[in-house]
């Protein structure tokens, strides 16, 4: 997608959140941001053609599934064509005169506020103080009048709000990485030789059904990346299946596919896509 | 449990919280609470005999895992001995002498407000305001003081703090349940013949291993009831599932257990137990 002069990408959230970083590794950084209140619309901006792209977090290898962004793959009319991977690097952000010793109170989303606890006890006079987003937290702070003197949040949000980077490196556990999916209107190209497939499906309540699905798999030597279960809202203790297929070739994947039809009522296609790793664009 | 006099039970929250009314199901009216400000907290006073129970959720059948407490189940010394489920109910609660019309803010945790949009809808000039919990909103409104006439909670922390109902099923969708494990020290008698059995695992990184991990349930035609991942702290892109074996027998969960030791290097039982329904104590 480097190609294109500009490419318009629904994201949850303001500029310089993580979303924001993901956008620029797939599409590179010709990205005009449609900043989006909620997950549902993101995926309303991409089926309505109001964004080209819409990129959204699936996965944290601290947190675990993103569950919103989850059931929408699962149920809108979009399909997947990239994923990446975005190191979470919190910063403390600041006005570029602030002192360490001037910060009383430092605003950020609660999640993030909860990575940095090696902060806090370091520094037992600075109070969390928790608000929307981690992104907007340095927004407000820049733009003056906040009640906090710093922020934490990504180096690119840092970068596009002005603001001054006191201190890197924040987040207590470092292997911290978020995976996010792209999404678009008609799958693009749905190339046959991408190396992933994500999907969604049910199996009948009898003993032995879910280890019956999952032989659709091993039996072509599928590697099953992620397994994830999530309720079916209105269904109480009934679970959607997401698999993430890897390895093997293509035509592997949709014999998996077509044998998994044959015991599942209900089967359907995120995407097929390969992941573009990070830097790159 | 119900012959005890008193049993001293740890949840995460205050007093009136979901997991009061959980405590109540599963022990009896004889109930002394131990209110935790976090997950780890409440498996720490179990661990330590501070309490003789902790109870927490573990899933929602409509926001899915609790994730905090299915780590916690997987890493700590504690063994699971009953599970409930609470339907949850989410009232309007309010000091006696308040009428709707007064009402300007209304208070509660986000989950809760975000399940009473349809109240929003219908009450345009009223607006939410999101709070710690939800019992804690109805106790701080009654304590007298707060900057919001009524907030949303339990019926159970609406009379235990003293608050008149105004509304009652103000949740959007009513298939919404948590369910809720009791774990004790010692796993007290762990029954042979209870009919649920829950267990974390792992599985080598090759295809098809997951799928021969189930086959050990399958081969003794146990049910699958729940298949849930989460990811391994510090192992980015590695799980550990956890899993709900419900029917058969107690020999048939100990067979297919010792089955898939021989292909997991890693197995944790969580606990055996048996579920005591709503309104049983």
């Amino acid at each position: 997608m480097s190609t294109q002069p500009i490419t318009t990408v629904a994201i949850q959230g303001e500029r310089g959140a993580f979303s924001h970083a993901a956008a620029i590794q797939i599409v590179g950084p010709s990205v005009r941001i449609v900043a989006c209140r909620t997950f549902e619309d993101v995926f309303r901006a991409v089926a309505s053609g109001d964004a080209d792209v819409g990129i959204v977090p699936v996965e944290n290898t601290l947190a675990g599934a993103v569950q919103r962004p989850m059931d929408l793959l699962a149920s809108r009319d979009v399909l997947a064509v990239a994923e990446t991977r975005v190191p979470i690097r919190l910063c403390l952000a600041t006005p570029p005169e602030t002192r360490l010793e001037d910060i009383e109170t430092v605003a950020s989303h609660p999640v993030a506020l909860e990575q940095c606890l090696r902060f806090f006890d370091a520094h037992p006079a600075i109070q969390p103080h928790a608000v929307y987003d981690t992104a907007g937290s340095i927004r407000d702070l820049m733009a003056g009048g906040a009640d906090y003197q710093a922020a934490i949040g990504s180096e690119l949000a840092a970068e596009l709000y002005g603001a001054r980077i006191l201190q890197r490196a924040l987040e207590d556990d470092p292997a911290n990485y978020t995976r996010f999916l792209a999404v678009t209107q008609d799958g693009e190209v749905m190339d046959p030789d991408r190396p992933k497939t994500s999907l969604a499906f049910t199996v009948p309540h009898v003993p032995g059904s879910l280890h019956r699905a999952l032989g659709c798999f091993a039996e072509e030597a599928v590697d099953l990346a992620r397994l994830e279960s999530r309720p079916i809202p209105g269904h109480p203790w009934e679970y959607r299946f997401f698999a993430d297929l890897r390895g093997s070739n293509g035509a592997a994947h949709d014999r998996a596919i077509a044998a998994l039809e044959a015991v599942s009522g209900n089967v359907r296609i995120i995407g097929r896509y390969e992941e573009v790793p990070e830097g790159d664009s």
